[in-house]
Order: C-alpha cells, then sequence, then structure tokens
C-alpha cells in the first residue's frame, strides 16, 4: 500500500473512533507496514487536520498507547455554527400555538446533533467524564451524539420505571416551571458506583429536570462533572441548579408580532 | 497542499457525512487545488475504501454531482459483528427477574448503534428512505445512526401527546404480546405527506408496537419501504406485520438454566 491508500484509511478510522486510542501495531498489521510508516502517516494526518481545524490528533506513549483522535473545532467555527442554528431556529414558523418554540426537527437532526455532541464533548472532556446521563426522551440523540465523541456509554433516565430493566432507584422531583412532581428513574445496573457524569439536556427552563438528574446521580454515587444544555432559557434568571453550559438563550417568543428571540450564548467561549 | 494532506482531509469529511453529495467544487475550493487533482484524490480514496472494506465512495453527475460516501459492509463483517453481538448478549447476568433480557447498554451504546445504523442503512438504502421512523425511548438511538448513515431525518412518535409540538395526529393499537390498548402519536409537522419511511426499533415480540407505526405512517400519507429490528423473539411465530427485517433472533431464557438463546438471523443475507 500507497502512503496515500494508507492515510485514507487512517483518517477514515480515526474519524469514526473519536477518543479511542487506537495502537499503531493494529494498524501496522492492517495495512501492512512498518510502524515507523504508520508514525510518518500519523504525523501527516495530525497535522493537516490541526492546520484545516478539522480536530485533535494526540500520540500516547506506554504500553497501552497508541493514537486518538478528538474532534476539535475552532472558536469561530463554533459561534459560526451556533450563529446558524439561532437563525433556523428563529423561523416564526416555529412558533406553536401556547408560545412554545418547535424545535424537535432540530435536535433529532443526525447532522445538527452531531456537532452539538462534538461541542458539548470538546467543553467537558477534561473533566475525563465516564457517562453521559440525559433523560427521556429528546435529549437522547444530544446525548448519543456526546457519548459518541466523548467515547463513553450514554444513559437515559426513564419518566417511569420497567420491569424489563431490572431493579431501579428512583426519585421524585418538583418541575421548576410547572411546579408539578415528576419521577425519574434508573436501572441500578446502568450507571456503576464513583461514575463521573456529564448531564445532557435539549432544553431548560427552571432547571428542575436538571436537578433531578443531579439528585439521581447522587443516588449513584456519581460524580457530576458537568451540566450541557442546548437552550435555555432567560427567565427565570436564577434556575434550580447553578452550573450548567448552554450553548444557546432564549429571550422570548412573541406570539402577536410572530417572533422568537434567541440568541447565541455569549459567555460561552 | 501535497496529495496525501488532501486525502487526510477528503476522507475525515466524507466519513463524517455519510450518503450526502459533496461537490468535487468544494473541496477544490477548500483545498485551493485543482479539480482533476481532487478527482485524482478521489480515485485512490476510492480504491482503497473498496479493497479495505470500508465502504463505497460514488461520484454523481450533473449539474448537482460531486462525491458520495456510503458506509457498506462486507457480508463477513457483518456475520461477525452479529456473532460478536450475540456473545455479548447471552451473558447470564443480563437475565431480568420475570424472564427479560437486559439490553439497554447495548442498544444506547455509540458505537454498537452506529454499526448497527450502517448495517440498516446498507440493507435499506436501495429503496430511497426520506425518513426513519421510531417510537420512543429505547429505538432512539438505533433510529438515529440508521437517519444518519442514510442522510435523512429521524422522527420519534410518542406515547402521549405534547402540547409543546402543536397539532398531532395519534392512534391506537394492541400491543401483541400484552393485549393492552397503547396511544402513539406523532406532531403533524414531522413527516410531510408521500415521505418514504423505514421504520426502525430494537425489539419485537408480537409486532403491535411496529404495526401501530405502520398505521401511523399510513395516516401521513407516507409509504413504508421497510422495517427493520435489531432482535425479534422467536415466539409467536407469527407476528402482527409480515414484512421485516431482524438481525438477532431470541429464541428463549431459561431463568433456571440461567441461559440465554439468541441466534443471528440466517435469513438476513
Amino acid at each position: 500500500m500507497r502512503r496515500s491508500d494508507r492515510i485514507a484509511i487512517i483518517s477514515k478510522m480515526l474519524t469514526e473512533n473519536p477518543n479511542k486510542v487506537i495502537s499503531l501495531n493494529y494498524f501496522s498489521q492492517l495495512l501492512d507496514a512498518a510502524k515507523s510508516s504508520i508514525s510518518e502517516d500519523l504525523d501527516i494526518i495530525k497535522d493537516t487536520f490541526a492546520v484545516m481545524g478539522e480536530g485533535e490528533i494526540a500520540t500516547i506513549s506506554g504500553a497501552s498507547g497508541g493514537v486518538r483522535y478528538r474532534p476539535k473545532k475552532t472558536k469561530d467555527a463554533i459561534i459560526k455554527f451556533l450563529h446558524e442554528l439561532c437563525k433556523t431556529l428563529q423561523d416564526e414558523k416555529r412558533i406553536i400555538p401556547g408560545g412554545y418554540l418547535y424545535m424537535t426537527d432540530v435536535i433529532f437532526s443526525p447532522e445538527y446533533s452531531r456537532i452539538i455532541g462534538e461541542i458539548f464533548s470538546q467543553l467537558f472532556i477534561e473533566y475525563n467524564p465516564t457517562h453521559v446521563l440525559t433523560v427521556e426522551t429528546k435529549g437522547i440523540p444530544i446525548a448519543l451524539m456526546t457519548a459518541r465523541a466523548l467515547n463513553v456509554p450514554m444513559v437515559s433516565a426513564r419518566r417511569d420505571s420497567r420491569v424489563t430493566e431490572g431493579p431501579s432507584v428512583s426519585i421524585s422531583y418538583v418541575s421548576g416551571s410547572s411546579q408539578r412532581i415528576h419521577n425519574m428513574s434508573l436501572a441500578k445496573r446502568a450507571l456503576p458506583e464513583s461514575a463521573k457524569v456529564l448531564i445532557v439536556d435539549d432544553f431548560m427552563k427552571g432547571g428542575g429536570t436538571a436537578r433531578g438528574m443531579m439528585e439521581l446521580a447522587a443516588e449513584f454515587k456519581a460524580e457530576v462533572i458537568g451540566t450541557a444544555m442546548v437552550i435555555t432559557t432567560a427567565v427565570p434568571d436564577k434556575k434550580l441548579i447553578n452550573d450548567f453550559v448552554s450553548l444557546l438563550i432564549l429571550e422570548g417568543i412573541d406570539i402577536n408580532e410572530n417572533k422568537v428571540y434567541i440568541k447565541v450564548n455569549d459567555k460561552l467561549l
């Protein structure tokens, strides 16, 4: 195999396996090339990805060493993406009677969810999360794509508890906006003790659901290393949780004027 | 930029955007290279991917033409993956009191769901589905990854109907196994008329839920081009739907012997 052939395959495999350490031996055997050649291939990929803002390649030394790709966007690329996302969500056709914003198509979109997942992973990877935690239903696609970029499992709490998942832990929580009591449960086997959890959800208003997830994590003796939201409402200013990251801020929906006021969170980066 | 640099970037971008046609002009401008050079790069990537069983690169001619990558595994690679999946699921620790099999970790795994999604896309891409349809909750990760591989939107029916999604269409259906009546609803704006729908779910026993999704699709005047399941039970042999593909067959769980009988569907390929 020529160098350009090897680079095509290595580049594909690294892209497909974010944050996974792949040994040089693996590539060496797969591509029938000396490890020194693979090393040179990796140097080329590393430099090119860096120059083009296509992510970070790192070589890990030691017995379990190898090469690892991590998605990493430039600040400009992230801001540009978020402005486009705002523009998509500002469409007046998204306003739903009652003053809601229809955004299911966006958060369920394979492409948007992938990019948002990569941004979340970039923001929290240094805290070494071992699991991404969400609650059904709408947070699942973003949580899955975040877990994929981090190369960790995704776990989703349920709003009921199912007999098909074995023993589970349930908590009750008060929704911050509706003041109603809800339940949330997670199968005992879904999360080991001492997990380091990144909480991910699509939307936060009062913060009750997010606080519920924190309490659920505490029941599992897990450490919450961060909370990541796609959209947070500007009001109420005071949420039931203090520490979170939100990509966008929903300032309001004016039903009379048919206008959606949403902006990029300028404290994000 | 040298050829090997360009190949690293093109290979990454194609991998990240399955089934999306990207124009040669785009690469030409991004990489500051003549279209003829990009064409040669693509020939190299195409041949290497084909030789290594890493998917299919096709050049689409015409005004909206360009290059497109599709995941495509060899039959052997699919069978090998499915045998590994069986082995994972056969673990006696997965047996849950009541005779259920715990598999949430597998179907929520970013890696398993990606590979299963690619297999489903490979099996149905020739029917040109425009949407992947599932119902909350457990089918969502596999449906999302299938939609990602097909480059189409994923839509998920709900078991209730939410005021935050606007007008919706609801149907009632009888669960094949429990004989209970359930509801399923989908926001009117989630699926356009004349969509070509691929139904995806994780598990099928009686087929009631799958039939519910077919009826829901019919309410939207959508054509169902196929139904894809990860696991189907061997019993009942007669399901409420006729036409479906299942990767694995669950033959039974012996609680006394602590054994899970699950096999690769040998009629699959």
